[in-house]
């Protein structure tokens, strides 16, 4: 059945019917700030000097078709997913152990590795977390076995598209019931629209509604009462914090969330590039160490920041001198409960994942982190790990395995290998893995993980329109978000985080052409999409 | 007290201040579509081949003071004049003898009047009406008098804006009160804020809800409604139709009133270029003549369409060839509602704006349109006219004293001399107008109007911020526009329309340069704003 749905999907297109429906979604794009900045690349930087225009985020014309039994299950996890990610982040030795050869060569998590025993040594002014998640998923069809999910990446901080992707299924849901679900006038009938003559498939024949945008907005809301009354003298009004790149194309991802946070909660927030933090804002110097935030435009008022939120310093490029690394390392300190703090984003590396995979007779990591649930869960948790091995020789639990497979060509081929580092790109492929690991010196190859290739299905089709304006039809591979929020408290001297709020809503389909073996929306290459749900 | 008032407005910006409003701004406008398509001289096309980029729409960083006692008499005169114009659209004699000259010598209004006549030849196939009414004024406030209100134009046709400038009114609100009204982020204090310590002002802080966009698609609603079941056999779903622009650079204020239709009202509604009217539309040739559109991209599926709403086709460059007025007399013909119908397009036209200001001893026009109400009610409404001279001398109201006061250096100077034809543009100013006059045949000196010029406070000034990203304080005129719609039944032989809807809701204010003496927010000359209101 699965086959069949991918083969015959999307519908097919007439000139005038792909006109109507680019222009309808051109159109829809920006009245719903559906938007990106533009690149320089599409338009040079003489005409929007002002940086004022904006375009269509990157989507896909048509939502992709996605099985609910998987769908349903990833939903089922997140809140399990959490609370891992919530122990593992407050697990700081088990974390040391893990991530221990690699901080040895890896400078930015040396550096966040850092920036904890300097504040663990001050001691820590804020004992809640917040991590505002994306668990990414591939579905997994091999030829010779049944579909499942696999996990391509937990993220733990700057986990984006929240804001847009709840817009692209209004989107496809507009472009699929205007003005009536049978006959809507964007797409020809099908039968997962629910509305075709042909055979039909079960079929929600719509996007599910998508709470992204509610969801993480009500995990930085639960941060924020969380923190409780200021800690100034006197009280100063509180605000949340987005931490954001200076330059950024993808801001009303971003506007989306703090808009949503005032409407709905009354939480005033603000946007701090990481070049402006040491100017404005500082760290009182009581024994609390409230977090002191003085707007550029109104420097006759002070706010004290309750949650830090970062959008920024989750890759190495975002730290370019050592002020960002200082930056860093003084919100660190403060008593703002961080979203993550730099444990949660080392839980959230590569290594961590990898290190999960493994089962008995090694250590049962799994079972240590999740005490309290059941086989079953930590099965069906374990179900979407793909086999993922260290390539380095000193793993005592899967000694030497990784680098036998990468440097086998036949096996090799089967794989990807990946940077251990955070923020994506130079991903290794296939028979590439030999001749790359060969190119490098043996002492870097523990800096890379050796993941089994995820296959999914074969023949999935859909339009994308792209930032530039152009659309085209072409083979895809689509990759599933769940998102999900979790605040606890560490108790000094305990590894058992206590859960104040942990939930899962909202999701994020991202696809891109097969053609392209890279993701990352904003970079051009990949769309945003919805799921359209078929049971089997 | 005015006075003081304008010359202490907007209070000032230091660098810091300006960048994060402008920047903020920037991106407020952009997340709730308060944009436009960027022209070719901002984004040259071969950048926006895709037609797919956005920018803001000309705004005004701050919203502008304007007296309360004039905007709540603008508004309580919209009704008022809602009903005249349906008064004045219902009397074809008098509408033929007051634009007979005229029609003898502009094409244009021949054209149109033409059409008029050949549907009445063949009879009517609709006798309801809608008008999406603005009345556009300006604050009058000459050295040697009281301030007062006077009209500029009423548009009975492509009333536009009505969708983006709810849209600044929000904005502007937002400006001023986040995350407080105490303490805004983006503005510094000032007494019309009510938040500064100086001398108060009685104001009400912040600009007043804007419902221009519920007003309008309540008007369209109405007559949705009232055109009853498709005339068709069988019956087809119902639609209202959008008749646009082929090129068309501010589609965002057209979709703000499409998508609320259909949000609110659960009514569908299409867009059609007009170049495309005649291959998409088909009046069905049985007695009751309804309209059938039939959606390019679903050319299996036929609507009958209950209004035609003209966003399109209300200036003499709308009408490329014969074909398009071939296309407006289809439509004109046809079953479906027409706003407007071109004789309600006729009535919107400078001249009769003109005559109407004639008073007794001559015909006293308003007590005939509106014989229901009182002398103080038509008093108030003859306020808001500016003095208007017709330059034809076998006009028996004025004979020649238009024409004295236009030649003469000194009186022209008070003057602006305007052509009779619709859609703006070629005005020509005070000492400009002798040698204007001189330099083309009397014959065409009657498709001229001469109005008395309208003085505004002299020391008004605003910060606008342009499509291209460039924003600059400066001396400013500003233009209130006020909303409205009418729906009403004219019966056979009578001149007595039967008003069935009649509301008034939502303004517009637009803010130009001193510098430009033309308006027209579109082509960047003149920015959208809101208003703050203050007690005298």
């Amino acid at each position: 059945m699965a086959n069949t749905i991918y083969t015959h999907y999307p519908p097919e297109l007439d000139g005038q019917q792909e006109a109507f429906l680019v222009q309808t979604v051109k159109n829809w794009t920006v009245e719903h700030a559906l938007t990106v900045r533009p690149s320089a690349a599409i338009v040079p930087s003489e005409f929007n000097s002002g940086n004022m225009l904006a375009t269509n985020a990157p989507v896909t014309l048509f939502p992709s078709p996605f099985p609910e039994s998987c769908f349903d299950q990833a939903r089922g996890l997140q809140r399990v997913y959490n609370e891992l990610y919530a122990a593992i982040a407050s697990d700081e030795q088990w974390l040391e152990t893990v991530l221990k050869e690699l901080i040895e060569v890896d400078d930015f998590l040396a550096n966040l590795w850092k920036i904890y025993l300097d504040v663990r040594r001050e001691g820590h002014a804020q004992h809640l977390s917040l991590g505002l998640f994306r668990s990414d998923y591939m579905l997994h069809t091999p030829d010779d076995g049944p579909k499942s999910l696999r996990q391509v990446e937990f993220n733990t901080i700057s986990s984006s598209f929240g804001g847009l992707s709840c817009r692209v299924a209004e989107m496809h849901t507009h472009l699929a019931t205007y003005p009536s679900p049978q006959h809507p006038i964007a797409y020809p009938p099908h039968p997962l629209f629910n509305n075709s003559e042909d055979s039909p498939i079960k079929t929600t024949g719509r996007p599910p509604v998508n709470t992204a945008i509610s969801t993480l907005t009500a995990g930085l809301a639960a941060a924020h009462q969380a923190y409780g009354p200021s800690k100034s003298t006197p009280q100063l009004p509180t605000c949340v914090l987005f931490v954001v790149q200076d330059t950024e194309r993808n801001v009303f991802d971003q506007l989306a969330l703090s808009s949503y946070l005032h409407k709905e909660h009354g939480i005033p927030s603000f946007r701090l590039p990481t070049s402006k933090i040491t100017a404005y804002t500082t760290v009182a110097g009581t024994p609390e160490r409230p977090l002191i935030y003085t707007p550029p435009s109104d420097t006759s008022t002070q706010y004290e920041v309750t949650v830090v939120y970062y959008r920024a310093f989750y890759a190495p490029t975002d730290y370019t001198d050592a002020h960002a690394w200082g930056a860093r390392h003084s919100l660190e300190r403060s008593a703002a409960i961080k979203c993550p703090s730099v444990l949660l984003q080392l839980a959230g590396s590569k290594k961590v994942q990898q290190v999960l995979t493994s089962k008995p007779p090694g250590p049962y990591h799994l079972k240590s982190f999740l005490p309290k649930h059941t086989d079953s869960t930590l099965e069906s948790l374990r179900s979407t790990f793909a086999p993922q091995y260290s390539l380095s020789s000193s793993d005592p639990a899967v000694p030497a395995e990784g680098i036998k497979l990468a440097l086998d060509p036949a096996t090799a081929a089967n794989h990807v290998l990946k940077p251990q580092r955070e923020g994506g790109g130079n991903n290794i492929y296939r028979s590439n893995i030999p001749g790359f690991l060969k190119s490098i010196p043996e002492s870097q190859w523990k800096q890379y993980i050796l993941m089994e290739l995820i296959h999914p299905p074969k023949d999935a089709k859909n339009f994308a329109l792209r930032s530039d304006g152009a659309a085209a039809l072409g083979n895809v591979i689509s990759e599933l978000g769940i998102f999900g929020t979790c605040l606890w408290r560490n108790t000094p001297g305990s590894t058992a985080p206590e859960i104040l709020h942990n939930t899962e809503g909202g999701y994020l389909l991202r696809t891109k052409s097969k053609e392209s073996d890279e993701g990352g929306v904003a970079a051009g290459f990949s769309s945003l999409d919805s799921v359209i749900l078929y049971k089997d």
